[in-house]
């Protein structure tokens, strides 16, 4: 026997989603049905359909955003003369989070992973030598993960940019070796920072 | 800087979830935007909305169903003399799974915890004893969990049923003691059947 057609179909939708195997999403599937009342479901459902219309990239840095160009391009307080680049948005919220850091950034959405296909051509970096030339930057701060990818990518940005007028710094001290950007807590994160060494 | 807001809006409907927290919430959020396209949100929006409306338990036996009555109180197939009692739907999909069981089912949704606050009164058992009292019932299995909760309600059904002319039975070999049926494999469940003893 299998289980009801409108089931299965919310089972599928839960598996698609990192680590989630199949008795996981059975589980959160029954939960719907049994721990929800209806105006949360439709509320659920709503958050689902419009978050594509209402969060996007900002034009200039590539953060998500539901305001362009978003809340950390357009803050006149910030420093603008410092663009920090980090792989994905999580990466932003985390040291935003952390709440030392008042430059800008740069969202790269990715690494270059030649093992996955990906190079630079798939990243967020056009933008960034549009920003580099166009806006009064000093120092990029090249703040991508400890990983294999991570470094990768801050060696080829550091290359693109070794023969410009602008100091390529790298967060060090802080971040562990190997590890995803996501995992490290406030205070790393600052240590980074602060300890950010030129190349 | 905190999410955008209907970022953070999904983030706290998937936090409602079972062993979901916040840092799995925004992964999950952050995956929903770079991972589906609007089809495939539009569906699991929809599969949400609809999931309760479309997914109901059988006026009969109390298994989550699309038609009513169910697909194994509707079979014919099906040995009507043989009812197994189960505390929830999954329990019925785990049976139904190993393949070996035939009779009829009762889901009682939830089971006797005095701890919880959960007596008879709030478990699907005014139908059972409907049943027995109007279908040819002849043995009742009791598949509760082998957790105290679970014993508890096995219990208190074969006390209400112990002076009635009908064989009450309870699922023994097999199931591990203090834990749930869920993780049960298919051929414990199987033993479990076979294995049943007389009260």
């Amino acid at each position: 026997m299998n289980y009801p057609k409108a089931l299965e179909d919310l089972i599928v939708h839960f598996m698609k989603y990192p680590g989630i195997g199949r008795k996981t999403a059975e589980r959160y599937s029954l939960f719907t049905i049994n721990n929800f009342d209806q105006d949360n479901l439709n509320d659920f459902s709503e958050a689902l359909a419009t978050v594509k219309n209402k969060v996007f990239r900002c034009s200039s840095c590539g953060h998500l955003t539901d305001v362009d160009p978003c809340h950390i391009c357009s803050n006149d307080i910030r420093d603008k003369s410092l663009i920090m680049v980090v792989e994905s948005p999580k990466d932003v919220f985390s040291f935003e989070r952390s709440g030392n850091y008042k430059g800008m950034y740069h969202v790269l959405h990715g690494a270059i992973s030649p093992m996955n296909g990906i190079g630079p051509d798939d990243l967020n970096l056009a933008s960034l030598w549009d920003r580099i030339q166009n806006e009064a930057v000093k120092e990029i701060i090249l703040a991508t993960s400890g990983t294999q990818e991570g470094e990768t990518t801050a060696m080829y940005i550091q290359r693109v940019l070794k023969n410009m007028d602008i100091l390529v710094t790298r967060i060090g001290y802080g971040v562990p070796v190997g590890s995803n950007l996501e995992y490290a807590d406030d205070q790393t994160l600052t240590k980074a920072v602060e300890n950010r060494k030129a190349y």
